[in-house]
């Protein structure tokens, strides 16, 4: 079932993008865990349009409210909801794509599946938007696996062919959160900023890479076959709009390895096993091996486009040409960094607690 | 948990490597059905070891016995079991491996969760052997969403560095799966050949990328956000062991590429919508779309190879030197197309039940 | 998990008794559905408190506002969230039974299992109060199983030793939703108020049991073992408070029979198989039958009384007297059979979707 | 799904009356347990058929096989499947109640349900022999949870109208198992054997109550609403066959009670708080309160009867009479006691494992 994940905790994301609120139930917190609200404010900021000159242009920020769950400020043992109004659903007309689908985007498919019946408004459950409240559950996961010694880190890796320097996989893994652009190597940053700026003057968009490594996991944790690490974080990270591939470790570069320079070897010191390097991204037999966690995700371009593209009308049942005007992000990946954090987190808490 | 998938089906693995018997249990067939247990028989076949002078020199038949599910030769609704017994699990002594965990196997993760109680014996639960309780499941099920249409095709994209032809996403796809080995272009056979020989010789083994390919899957299905198309195959292609990436449609590429050139457009013929191109490869929104669904698996090589390698006692707490002598399957990829297909074919007839 | 239900459908209920809101997300309502909000009104108006003079005082409508999951009226795919906004939670103290558990309430077990973080305000989680979101639910449910032919009728069985007429397992089953109080023979009607006022009267309380009856549900539904309609029904009837048995058919009464007694003879006509009588209560194996579901669920009295009853002081370690003043509900079984109704839809849409 | 159950582990029962074998996959169990197979064997004899001559001439032994799952002994973290050898399955003829159903049995409701595809013979996956299975799983849980302190305990509370004198609800709770009839007052075993015996002999069956009481289970645990232990141990009650009722505590009878009656005041004693009854058979809320667990389970009378009954011929659609000659089993409640037992050591072991 789609917006719900958990085995040990009950997620639950619900709302649409022009629906008179959004949100996220989370079940299975712990109680008695008072919530930084200021570090989740900061978190959700990270993912927020508007930020910089490069990403949409439409300020909006995503004030929640946690409308229960908590007692005397702290987590008390029952569901915690919270939403995001949405405060300006205005009565922008939606008939055009309702009858001609975007390509690249799910209003075709949705149509299908819910026989019409599907809320196309500002793209309805399939938003980009509902990452926010992914984001919140996100972002209260990660405090809690912080305090237990697990920190998450993520980097773009590449906008379009513009690459940033690879994490080292055995880390350690520099925070650039606060960067303009979260990348390692600074001196990317302009040709980045010139690939969306380009796209965006040309009323396309780019796609790119983010990479995310979790350091602190003790091993032990995932179980083999359905339940790995690899197959829940990649269920997780596949719920978030765009990803098209997720490989961990070396990834899809170790099919070009041998096995003997592939193989991560055992080493021990002051009585801890590691491995000398770190190829398995931390991860043998779906389960942890110690060493960090990492993983990347690939997004496809951002499918709105202001570009003139073939489409076909759902009602008339013939091809024609949409056009949709208007402000376009022209890079999602850049604000996307909270969300495969947060999926990372969910698929972990999860799992460990 | 580990050994067990499904929402509608219930799918429950189990077995070790060298227990009395692995086998599997599948609730949720319809009643009624006969299965072609010669078109099982040979599906199995492609799995099995020791096909060709490239794997494994062990020949072993995966006779499987059904021993319950099924009456008058047909499936009564009653859950199926399918047993293959371990003739051969003679007394090999693996306490080396049991002390001393085999680089890029799941022995010291293992060792860690299961606090040393693990089966060490051929692998145990991780071993690759369990993959064929994982076709018996698969290949039912793709005799049954053959009976609805649905086809699934494979092919070996790459071994190492060689590649074959890719397909082209919209297809049609060929079945090559009684070739020698299951490639489009015949004229990589021998390259491919060659790199798995010199990777034998040399003690070593190599990796590889599968290419699956699912025609006739109706639009409308999967759930968006964590039950999409994507995430749902995820789950069960990682359940294959050495897999390490997994990618749909254009996939990584897709991130190098233009929203105008990634967006498939749609387009309509004799009152069918279909789209241009299939970069999305099959799935929008994680619902199908109606094209086929198109996805890459990424494998690691082969972490069994008979060179010394460093690794630690864990008894001692001190670095050492291990080295397997005997056989070794230098390349894994070349009979894990089943299990790939398989692993579609579980989460599709799972979903479409 | 607590909250939280479901196989085809998700369902999850949220909030405390006094936390800003509390409410319902449900996941898996076909799209394109039209809910009768002024039936839905009126079946949540069965539960709300203060209908008549025998149950508590306080007026209190549960108005409830769907913030997501419809476009244009209907249904569209995504969940529905309906939440009920909390209005009048004032200061009131609750620290007394903070600190003193009420016997027959959950505040001591919350207090363990929460460590103390557990919302105590009305009750929290454990409230009657969340039965309104249960009923919301429920109530929609309902309409979607009555277009199918499916009704659900229910009555109040017996008020303490106060016995209404039973239903003829076989049916027809009369609606007496709407009467004063919902029993057959109207002239126990008086018997029950009397014992209700003089429990009011004595600061006490009384319990009952409703029976509940579906109709119209076709042969061959729900799973033998663990997913029986018993099994499933009775997960959902545990779920209203207060309840501490289930019963289906002749239920315990069975016990007494001979076996040629209680099997039901069966019969056909017109080429429809039925059974003469229905001990079965509708359920052969876990599967319906065709004929009517029938059971019923024992109440025990409301655990809030206004006399004085031994506690023990968390705090202090220590017995003491705990006495709580002010209005209680001296029966909550006159508003408890749309939740009873309520649960027998969760269980059985969740089966029949 | 039927015949899995699980929210911490995976159980997983199979096999049909007459296949080849019948047996059950139970998976997270610990690693390094060494299952004491004696006990277990005498667990599952006290629910084999032949023990006295009340019951079944049929004598047999479920002689199980543990196929994998251990390693030197013991448990090794991957799942354990034990399977039962069906060795007689002769070929008696099934057709006549293939055609004809048996009042009281699944037949008719499996016949519809599995379109007449249903395996027959023997009662097919609805046999009471599929029980065998779910003893050992329960079997194998009491060892585990006794290691935790926690004791199961059943008494046959009544057959037909004789009861035995019930439990004290707050203990302590005397071992019957290995009387001749496990009853508390022994003076009633003649009656009970009598009522048997002449139920017997006028070719009839009788039903009973079972009471089940389990100690030492720690307070807060089980989850509000729809996860609260009275949900789960109805569930997998219900999947005993022919329970029809369960009730908690006092249960129909609390219907009866004032709530000063019925509420258990809170005492404590050396720091540890207790209630002074147990009214509430140690369940708030749904969570534990740390007193005793006590329920009761009502069997109706075994279906099966050697009386001829009417029913219907499903081929020729008229009505017709159906005798079965040969052995029944009178009373299955006289060796119901380790389903029952075992029925809630899978609710608790899941729960608390």
């Amino acid at each position: 079932m789609s917006n719900y994940y958990g085995n040990n905790i009950h997620l639950n994301i619900f709302g649409q993008s022009h629906s008179q609120a959004i949100g996220v139930t989370i079940e299975g917190l712990p109680a008695g865990i008072k919530i930084d609200l200021d570090r989740l404010d900061a978190f959700m900021a990270r993912r927020a349009p508007g930020q910089n000159a490069l990403t949409t242009a439409r300020k909006e920020k995503d004030a929640y409210e946690i409308i229960c769950g908590l007692a005397e400020g702290r987590t008390c043992g029952a569901p915690l909801t919270a939403l995001i109004y949405n405060k300006d659903q205005h009565s922008k007309d939606y008939s055009n794509i309702k009858d001609m689908p975007r390509p690249g985007h799910a209003d075709y498919t949705a149509a299908v599946k819910y026989r019409g019946f599907n809320d196309i408004a500002g793209g309805g459950k399939f938003s980009g938007r509902l990452t926010a409240p992914m984001c919140i559950a996100g972002g209260i996961f990660i405090q809690l696996l912080e305090e237990r010694g697990i920190n998450i880190f993520s980097h773009i890796y590449s906008i379009k062919d513009v690459k940033d320097k690879p994490y080292e996989l055995t880390g350690p893994f520099e925070d650039v959160s606060q960067k303009e652009l979260p990348v390692i190597d600074n001196n990317v940053m302009e040709a980045m900023k010139e690939t969306v700026a380009k796209a965006k003057s040309e009323l396309d968009s780019v796609g790119g890479v983010i990479e995310c490594a979790v350091t602190g996991l003790e091993a032990g944790l995932g179980e083999p076959m359905y339940d790995g690490i690899e197959n829940l974080i990649a269920r997780t990270v596949f719920a978030v709009p765009a990803v098209k591939g997720i490989e961990f470790g070396r990834g899809f570069e170790a099919s070009l390895l041998y096995g003997s320079e592939n193989n991560d070897e055992f080493r021990i010191k002051d009585g801890r096993i590691y491995t000398e390097t770190n190829n398995a991204g931390g991860i043998l037999g779906g389960i942890s091996s110690g060493m960090p966690i990492v993983f990347r995700a690939a997004f496809k371009p951002t499918p709105s486009i202001a570009r003139a593209q073939k489409s076909v009308s759902l009602s008339k049942k013939e091809e024609g040409i949409l056009e949709i005007k208007g402000r376009h992000d022209p890079c999602i990946v850049l604000r996307a960094l909270p969300c495969i954090e947060s999926a990372a987190a969910i698929a972990l808490f999860d799992l460990t607690i």
